[in-house]
């Protein structure tokens, strides 16, 4: 039996990691009954990842001996309410539209674009290289209390000017600080845009982010700049959350400039348990310089019930306000200088 | 190596489940070897699901206590013959022609297409959220002895009117009754088109299907409505099936209204185990309306040979002769009023 | 405790076989660092595979006893720099371009382009069905010290006129003899274009192979022919390789021709191993009687560094010359006539 064991299947359950393991598969799939309230129209759809961000993931990690280590991560986003993937921008250059042709037309594909990285690590930090996170999105999802997912989700992102480089960067090449600097840590990223000498080097990204964590304190401040023919945008960011034991509390500042365009915008927020549950605050609002000087205010309130670590019942309504703009909920539609109000009812299972 | 087994991996094999698991990998890799002669013109393929649709899914179960459980189920059609995956239908509305654009181009990745769903169940029976096949299809698969797979596929799916939603849906949310009531079943589906509410509901579903089961015997009630902007489609079919022991015998009858016109049809046909084969037969007819009352009648003759439980190789000839129509087997052309034979061999490997 | 192991999961860690595996899961994640100058312009990417191709597969083998095994192989490649999957060539009469619109969009989903079989094996050797590899290319590969990936790749493929199906066919019916001839191997593939008897046979395939190998001695003989509209394309080559100790020596002959147009070249190279590493090289050349007589030859040189049998770091040097032709390595662009240099700086994680 030592033999079966030896050869035994690698796979760890609910991404718990296995001491030898090579591969650990992983995901959520999480659906949601989006309803969407506007001026204009409103919609009902039943979508998804508004607690989490569905997907499906291989990743491993190898022990190469002296505290160097060799992983690869790739992890697929699902469109579960009708089986599809997501597109990525393969050269940073690309608004990547949730509706973009390919999936109207049902025929959009699985792609690892939430991650596709492979990894060495060691006592000098990691180098990865391939499509990840920019340094400088992190800010907005971790002092977010809807984490960036769901109506809730902070208008500072949703109004964001950041363009295609907001979330993500493909053709990256990244390096982590090591994990032992007395509660300091960073992470720099340097992406192509991979235009020949001879073009423009629409595309390129240069991103970083320093944060701070000790006991209940975690803060951190990004900076990111990506340069587009149409004119480069730049992101900075910054954020901290303290743990009261009964809430956490957060905030958030974010300032955005494309081109000419200057945003800027920020998020508080809190989070509490309640028995098994959680409930979920934030007031956060963006405005910009653009013609109109357009001007959103969004206010979210969400319930998180836990039937397990892995299985959430949940949530969450939200109302956005604008003045100059028209930024609405869930599908919905409203006139400029109208408001929107927006619920998600849902299920995510992780696994 | 208790600590070991605690953290084992948890994909189980062929399907089978394991009690702890989180996640199962499953699929079918079936490849058909398709003759089609037609009085225009024959054709030879190498195509794939001759005798079960090719797939690649995972699927787990988590259980959550006092009966409760969650469970994610994400499902890939494969065409295995060329290693693409298949189209989904995202809104309900679009038909999903096997040779779209994206397939000609040889560019259509994987997506879960043939469910993609998540679920919470208990003594209520289960809520399902997400793509998943609708109600009013199963009576055409549970009740053909070609379990609609293949050139043997009864001709009351093969003509059918009713239109993108007659197997799936996107973007549904179903429930099933619980499994203890005395032999009776059944499940319920809403579906969402997902139009603004100024639009049309265009690609909304309701459908529901009746089920009765009892030692020897299974019958069945489908019905389904999705509402398009070119005229609704409707569908009522009812099923059943007798095990004599020697063989086991099945009847379906379906009908379809799609806007102005309406399609009947039904199905004879029995499956008979022989040694470690099984020997399948039907004849199925569908007639409509439409100018010239095209109709079709099918012959359907088919050997399964397993090799295990897992591996099979099989033989289906099957025939159609037309009235007004011009349907032809397995990728040949005919005339209208002229008839078509094929044959399927094949190999199906699941796992 | 028998009847966890019972139900065990059954991926296997690192390829590596577990008896009674059902599922194996296996990849490759490459990521590389490729610089390419010439006389035109130059370019910076981060792309993939330059050591081996990045791929996701899962694979699994059933023992039908009688020595019969029934088997499948899903395999998909990975463009890991930016997340997307690859396209196919579906008929075997389009060329898969690497920036095919899908990939330019950021939309390109996996597909199992790489390998997507199902397989019965047994004392009469292996029949295979499905997208595969086609015979004619082994040689190619096999032979050559870089084993066509990266900046280095044979230019007996890289100028290589055999079209579509120079590395794989859809829609193919295989035959492997079994593995106890004395030395001797040999695969058989016909391949279908799928079209109707009343069009041309565009597409269809023709290929072998034919192999013999003895302690330090490898050798093979391919032939492939594929019917296209514009003109029949053929390849015929040969290679061999002798496993000296110190170091293999490999040569490779390829003469195609594709319509009116015949090319030809060939390869001789080396590798050593060094340490935990290994040095490669290879001189290739292939010309054409085009217009113009197109000539480019190639020197490469390399390096692998192996972290570990699954991690490794490697670097690869490779220069191009032209005559009449314009070669150029890595995305850079050169006048016809010029030169080109292209680097690789990679890491290559399996699992």
């Amino acid at each position: 039996m030592k033999k079966t064991l030896l050869a035994m299947a690698v796979l760890a359950a609910s991404g718990a990691a296995f001491a030898q393991s090579s591969v650990t598969l992983f995901g959520v799939v999480d659906a949601t009954l989006a309803i969407g309230n506007g001026s204009v129209s409103n919609k009902t759809q039943l979508t998804n990842s508004g607690l989490n961000s569905s997907r499906l993931g291989f990743r491993g990690t190898e022990d190469l001996g002296g505290g160097m280590s060799g992983s690869f991560w790739l992890e697929a986003g699902l469109n579960n309410d009708n089986g599809q993937g997501a597109a990525v921008g393969n050269n940073n250059n690309q608004a990547i539209a949730s509706d973009v042709a390919a999936v109207r037309a049902g025929t959009q594909g699985l792609t690892f674009n939430r991650r596709s990285t492979v990894s060495l690590a060691g006592g000098f930090g990691e180098i990865r290289l391939g499509r990840d996170y920019t340094p400088h999105f992190w800010n907005q999802t971790m002092y977010d209390p809807f984490g960036t997912n769901g109506v809730g989700t902070t208008q500072t992102l949703n109004s964001s000017l950041g363009g295609p480089t907001t979330v993500r960067a493909s053709n990256s090449i990244g390096y982590f600080l090591p994990g032992n600097l007395g509660g300091f840590g960073g992470q720099l990223q340097y992406a192509l845009g991979e235009n020949a000498s001879t073009g423009t080097k629409d595309g390129n990204v240069v991103s970083l982010r320093v944060t701070y964590g000790a006991g209940p304190i975690s803060a951190a401040l990004g900076y990111g700049k990506t340069k587009y023919v149409a004119g480069d945008a730049t992101t900075t960011n910054v954020g901290a959350s303290y743990n009261l034991g009964v809430a956490t509390v957060m905030g958030l500042y974010d300032q955005d400039k494309n081109g000419a365009v200057t945003g800027k915008g920020f998020l508080i927020g809190a989070t509490a348990p309640v028995g098994a549950g959680e409930v979920r605050a934030a007031y956060s609002t963006y405005k910009t310089d653009a013609a109109g000087s357009p001007k959103t205010n969004k206010f979210a309130l969400g319930y998180v019930h836990n039937l397990s670590k892995r299985t959430a019942a949940y949530a969450t309504l939200a109302r956005v306000t604008n003045t100059g703009a028209s930024q609405a909920l869930n599908g919905a539609a409203t006139a400029a200088g109208g408001s929107s109000t927006g619920y998600d009812f849902g299920i995510r299972h992780s696994f």
